[in-house]
């Protein structure tokens, strides 16, 4: 039993997507949420630079004494989650493995796409993740540097939004059956993007599944909440303005909810 | 990546329950089962006995080089999981929290029914591990101490099971909306005893819950077994004939396996 938060972070509001997921999932569990939105997208930077913001964030959580972080972030996950699940001593999830084994389990062709912004495209770390666990998958990465920035304004409901995934796209309908969104802003798009691919392809959302595994790993090590603390007092935290980031998140989760900046 | 088996212990026939529902999810998965027939049950014996030999279990299975290992017993997992959980360097995992946790889950009324042996009933752990996480449940507990020897004597589909079954069960009848089964050997009892308490009633089978986790820390260890290597050549060990454990296997995991004899 520990009754600490989670901490989340992100570039921006994509992992919004994920502390969502899991307020459904376990919704007695406390969140810290951290979205770098002054920085985001971290997809265009050097490794380096990404690194370096990550360990900030982590940093960060860690003064809020939370009992575990997630990375809710693919392009943090690709480039710096191995070094900091090393170095602390409380637990460290990425999404990209939750999603990896997700689409294996979901494709029936072995035909897999996977979205991702330019970094965690060129890392290449979904196929390299897919293919040691199953060889034979095919993969197909597609990097799509204009969707987090569609929504990371708030435009992701937008004409705009459509014509861009639309555009993006076009190079893999019709090529795979199982998509992974490899962003943790692209759910927020996901009407736009299953319309775009065909309601054939299924989408796998590499943070819902994350969300899952947090519960399995609270029980693993012990960690859960308890159910009688009724009260939940989530946090969140943005780099960028707090109304910008409450405009979307309110919209997003449903609820109201407060925001502070902080300095990182 | 890491291709070594997954250690299974139980015992006796039960964790094949667990071990089953693992080569469902993963069947690129490896096992190697240790049955210690030949001492089942262990449920009515001291607490320091089941720990001995337990340990004697876990000391075989490290002998042939798991990179995990599942205790596929609840009455081991009462015991003994959390000391050897902390002595060992690979993951081990226990079917209890799964256990208790999906019934949480599952429950309406919040009114669990908990299954198990003598030792497990006694050790009130179901009880202790629901109420942590959840305090307002209310948990009745039975002991059903001729359950696993019905089991393991391969009569777990005769008349005396049904009659034993229904005896059993009586004082929980229409008193829960959800039962935990406590034990590894039930889930073979589970016609049975979906019967004898109703088929609104949702039964929880521990080692089944176990199983799901089995997936999400293989990827959070990053040890999943490569999918490239078609065979798998699980291996089976028992204390006491291989003959008979290999019949209840047979029939169970309805594929034809080896069993070889060990002393312990």
């Amino acid at each position: 039993m520990d009754n600490r938060p989670i901490g989340f972070l992100d570039s921006g509001v994509g992992g919004l997507t994920v502390a969502r997921e899991l307020m459904r999932q376990l919704p007695h569990e406390e969140i810290v949420y951290i979205g770098d939105s002054a920085r985001a997208p971290y997809g265009p930077r050097p490794a380096e630079q990404i690194k370096e913001y990550t360990w900030q964030l982590v940093r960060f959580l860690l003064t809020k004494d939370v009992k575990m972080i997630v990375f809710a972030c693919n392009t943090a996950t690709a480039v710096a989650w191995e070094e900091v699940k090393e170095a602390l001593d409380i637990p460290v999830l990425g999404v990209i493995l939750p999603g990896a084994s997700a689409a294996i389990k979901a494709s029936q062709t072995g035909k897999i796409g996977v979205l991702g912004t330019a970094m965690t495209i060129q890392s290449d770390i979904y196929r390299t993740k897919i293919q040691a666990l199953s060889p034979e998958m095919q993969v197909e990465s597609l990097a799509c540097p204009k969707f987090a920035p569609l929504v990371e304004s708030n435009n992701y409901q937008s004409s705009l939004a459509k014509k861009v995934v639309y555009e993006t796209l076009r190079p893999l309908v019709g090529k795979v059956d199982t998509l992974v969104l490899g962003c943790t802003h692209y759910p927020l798009l996901r009407p736009i993007i299953q319309n775009a691919m065909g309601q054939d392809v299924k989408l796998i959302d590499s943070g819902a599944e994350c969300a899952r595994d947090i519960s399995v790993l609270l029980n693993y090590f012990e960690i859960n909440r308890s159910r009688s603390l009724e009260k939940t007092q989530h946090r969140y935290y943005t780099t960028a303005s707090p109304l910008a980031f409450r405009e979307i998140a309110e919209n997003w989760l449903g609820m109201a909810i407060e925001v502070e900046h902080v300095s990182l």
